[in-house]
């Protein structure tokens, strides 16, 4: 009977401290909520054990939006550093420096709510409300460069408690809890999952489905990933998605990426992906011997952006101004015999632009900088890849293998960083 | 079958990316953490993915003693914030407070320790590592001053980790694996368990047993409170120790919670008690709602050594000379006989003891610290409670209990934390 | 990482033994089937471990459906009891009777395909596989008498197997495996699922789902039951399935049991229902003590056919004959409105006919038959209970409440039994 | 918090239906107990849910002793089968052989107290009970002849509950939950377990041990079996148990089962250790390939017993008088020199002992009978395998290695059952 009666239990426990909290009068939220905050960061706060942080929590959860935006202006002004202490220490330490003065220091350039946030996070909820709360702000900051200081910190103890170390890998399959599997649905980001069918098929015996989770975040997948097993490199997404399941069996030889999805904005900047594809390669290593090629199938997003927004003067030499012209006028590349025309062409620029670096050194495609700075290779660039509305004005309907082959990482890796020379297959050089 | 194979399937999965690290040849073991540490600073740790930081692990905890101690000195020395560019940042923030400078300062006073140790966290067995690690620092920095900002930054860092809102809340039970048990074994700090016998009874059905355990440390308790369920309010501890178990039913009226034990050395320093009584007299006041009382049964470990130590000054006027001189005097309170003889005095001197504060307004007594700064009231001293030989020497056999009543926490906490007044009963006020 | 491998491991593990199991020539799957069986039951199935058994199971399962037939026939011919030393040993019992007599004709009595069940039932999905068997022979029995012993063997063999003792009692929630909800969808005979949505309005907060599981058959419920918590005796079938979810809270005073459906054909007259609302009942007064009241809404779904199918003789004398024309006249009880002008007429035959009983004193309504047979009695009949066509013209919609009262239980169920008495309500009563 | 609370909720659910019962006035608890069994297996047995069930089975388990051997006695008098209506059905079917008489005849052979059984196996600890219940009856069954037909009632409906099909199998480690370990150490049987520190060293790395549970019995194995992963043949007991753990790693080539041992004496005569010891060679040869040898270390319980009491026409004829006058005197044996000198002899003897069979072709020794009938072959004998006084009595301190070689599995089994011919490795076969 075990699963049963958990979230009842927990839910019964009535916290008892909370019963006897003086509870601020409910008139105006914010101010509500300000002394709360005060109190949390307080003497009192310790005692009350997590009554107050839950009282918190329920308060903001409760807010609506106009007020829960007053709550994140209120952590950016009342609980920042305080100048005035932070430039005395700053003095005193530039003018003495030492121990006694670094401690000072450092705790001067901490903000009160670092401590506040820790203290809001011991609540039942408190990890999840925090993570919802950046997302809010994070809508926001562009206009709001005052929330910037705030955001800081925010990213910074979210990285801290999201740490590799802290993540729990999981597959994803179809015994995995509904309340799990209708999360992918919501926050696949690559190909749509259209419905519970589609979604079964994704999690059946020739497919694999794997994702972080954090404690503190139940049913919450942080990122996941979709790979086919297969017996070939494949490059096209459409028979992917849509092959009916394999009668099992079969020793697959090559495990296809095709979509990696991050599932909390309130996460944004910390980095998940990275670790997940390793592991993932890791554990198909292990569990399937066979396979011997990992790799992924790739949108390559800014691709016709590129090709029409490139000044002349940067444009490839190989490119005459009559085939720009026919490239970039309206139709040409959404029509596919005249795309077909210019295959050759095609593919050669799509071979330079994922090849091109920035000012920076970094590939000037977004899932190139994120494959290739993971230390993978641009391994085969494939026509008619997706031919989906949104990929043929994106990329023309190309799409690109970039391979994981775990004895080219530590390479890879070195020639990119200290070269910023991007590995490509010998067919990928040959269009170059 | 499930639960057979996990321990295997993790172990086997070799993280492939270790097959092509380039290993520092192991001549010297610092200076291979050295560089190891060193790469995992840099862009390359990103890129391994967790190998690094496996790597740096398990090559730390293969090192004797004197390279573990090495390797801390290490990263007291090499990894902490740059003296110079932070005396540049502050006398920078100094002249000019604003964001810009705000930023520059917050980065220069973080030590870049603080991000290796993040990384290292990455490891399997990354936390554990890092809270044994400062297990060993700690065991050194009475002798050693260098290391104490090596220890804030840890304890910092741990401090964060560990929040109340990671931590699981779990009942102890004979059904626990038996890996976990031993730990109690181990890690009790009051009475003594005896072997598996006397845990055993310490499980049974009239009794309860709960800890909090942090998702990265796997089968390590943190801290464990074990908990009587009796009709009265205990005040011996022998008979509650020796007493077979109850048959069950019954209908208890009273938790005592007669031990409580921190586990884990290197988290020293980060506060998990208050919550941990807290949330298990929420948990029994929901499981089982005949129980009305909670209270501790303590022992009183400074009070002989206050007695005797205390100067002729600030003794209690009650106390004449001579009896002064009978109490110091060797074995006067060491004799049954003669203890008895002055129960009336000792008692009085005890709850004297016991409501006294230093200059800063802390009781005097450790354990009272603990419990009356958790909002508890002093209900009763018992005679005879502790009839060990450890107990005679530190308290002349006399234990207290400590009260625990939901609805009185918050008034105890705030005349203990405005006005320095212990809470206690009219008993206890009755002897001073 | 818990549960990711499992079932890769388990399938996995080859049987070593099956390497070395001489295997019969495949030529006619009849044959060799045969062979296993008879090796089964020698010596030699007791060596081979599963081997044998998971070769039978395999072979079976990949016939195809004539195979499967042929060999359900096989088992009715070849391994039943031998009626010649059956003949025998009834005779030597009959003229000597004695604990010798008595074990040879027992053992003579048993067919041997009852232990060759049992060793069929070794193979990891035997207990899945001899359920699918029986349900194979359940739809032929009809026609095929000769395969009635054989039934009878397997609802003895599997009706000792599904003992209330072994089966499992879980609840069903949103966060239970998809793989389990979607035989909800697959199985829900009373009122359709129509899709994941809305499965998931009926496992909200203001709802539960309850099921029978068996340790043998992973992830298939035997039978659940789906309740809604409400504040009234709910009497139409409609807003209780379109209503959206209550926001939670709220205290229910109801539990109304509105749909209950058997998911094992080849589980067929083996009764589980009794105690799985009996347990229901039990669960929710723990979980929610605020309900009192535990009723069914239930279909009658042979009103309309006693209604035109009574002969005249046994028809209620309150009904005229011009009424009686009425009621049988296609079209009258298909019309809202001609419904409406007889009401009170309707609702008094329906309660005569759910208060009816047959010459074995069970109601005429075999949905009654269980519930009354549950010892529930009859508390109200509701018009407009349902208004799908369905229930039109099998109960002109009507609806019918049976009440679970616990301290009711044994008495209706003592009048029932020894009296033939059906328990209804004062209201229903009225009618009658 | 998940596994806290399970054990409460499930006593807390008081079956309501037990509120209702008309309990039996408890004067006499065997009238009591026989009112119950007869409601059980009547109407309102049906109608009671479990309600019936628990309450015989609480009352049978707080009877005494005396009460308990009644009950047995009760149900073995009157819940058998009616000799009279046996003999008739006998009768009609031996005159009237056919469906008709034959289902009437298959109803009367089966008592009663079958059904009676299967309902209460209903209760909660049903089939504890049942267990238990006969292991009370196997201690008496030797001067109570009455009871053999009770007895292969309950052995019959045992066998078929504890079918290898319901059986899990899990792998017992050091993270198992005491309240199972502990039983580990009260069921040893071969070599006793010397309290929690010996257990431990059992479960280490280079150890396994595997058990088989019953999804109805909690917390209780079957049957275990110990292993220890070495790199050759294990021929002396002593080392292998005394050894500290190896520093893992270290490819094992050899699994040594050194202890098997059945728990529940209520299960005589139901064989699990044939299907154990194979599935443990299966799962180890998966997750361990470097294993190739699966032998026993096993004790000769009944060498010297042969020795001395085999009449002198079947002693074998390679042993003169004066030898076997020597062997039999006491102490000769019992002297690890006087053993020495006869070495060879003694060897030989037990050789001849091992490969020894009955008039009904089988093992004289009983492990022997146990590993040969489940087709392990004699590898090697062991001189001074086991020198605890126990094993010098027993069997002069010899052990053997019986050999299990899943490639020899089926061909050892076909001669062992077609000519009785017991498989030997070449050493063995050198002393015949």
């Amino acid at each position: 009977m075990g699963r049963i009666w958990m979230s009842q239990v927990i839910d019964a426990i009535a916290d008892l401290g909370r019963n006897y909290l003086e509870r601020p009068s409910s008139k105006s939220p914010l101010k509500a909520a300000k002394r709360l905050c005060d109190d949390l960061l307080s003497d009192r706060g310790e005692a009350s054990g997590t009554a107050l942080a839950r009282e918190l929590v329920d308060r903001y959860l409760a807010m609506d939006e106009a007020d829960q935006d007053g709550f994140i202006d209120l952590l950016a002004s009342d609980y920042s550093y305080a100048a005035d202490k932070l430039q005395n220490a700053a003095s005193a330490y530039a003018q003495n420096p030492g121990d006694d003065t670094y401690r000072v220091l450092r705790n001067a350039v901490e903000s009160p709510r670092q401590e506040l946030l820790r203290r809001i996070n011991m609540a039942p909820d408190g990890t999840a409300t925090i993570v919802k709360l950046r997302e809010r702000l994070l809508n926001r900051i562009a206009e709001a460069p005052h929330l910037k200081t705030l955001d800081t910190d925010l990213r910074h103890l979210l990285s801290s408690w999201f740490n590799r170390g802290f993540l729990q890998f999981e597959r994803i399959e179809w015994r995995t809890p509904a309340a799990i599997l209708e999360k992918l649905i919501t926050y696949e980001a690559v190909h749509e999952i259209k419905g519970w069918g589609d979604l079964r098929r994704r999690l059946a015996d020739d497919r694999r489905c794997f994702a972080f989770f954090h404690p503190a975040l139940t049913d919450e997948p942080l990122i996941f990933v979709e790979v086919a097993l297969t017996n070939e490199l494949s490059g096209q997404i459409g028979p992917l998605l849509d092959t009916p399941p394999e009668s099992s069996g079969g020793n697959p030889t090559t495990a296809i990426f095709y979509s990696i999805s991050n599932c909390q904005t309130g996460l944004a900047g910390i980095s998940f992906g990275n670790f997940l594809i390793k592991q993932v390669v890791d554990v198909l290593s292990q569990e399937l011997p066979t396979i011997k090629t990992f790799s992924t199938l790739s949108p390559i997003p800014g691709f016709r952006r590129w090709l029409t927004s490139t000044p002349a003067e940067f444009r490839p030499d190989f490119v005459s101004d009559s085939d720009f012209a026919a490239l970039s006028s309206s139709g040409t590349l959404d029509d596919a015999d005249k795309r077909s025309e210019m295959k050759k062409l095609i593919t050669k620029l799509c071979a330079t632009y994922l090849t091109s670096t920035n000012s920076r050194n970094l590939p000037l495609d977004p899932v190139a900088r994120f494959h290739l700075g993971n230390s993978a290779s641009v391994e085969r660039i494939n026509w008619d890849g997706d031919l989906s509305d949104k990929r043929i004005s994106q990329s023309a309907g190309l799409m690109v293998n970039y391979l994981y082959a775990p004895d080219q990482i530590v390479g890879n890796h070195e020639a990119f960083v200290n070269e910023g020379k991007i590995a490509t297959s010998s067919k990928v050089r040959g269009f170059l």
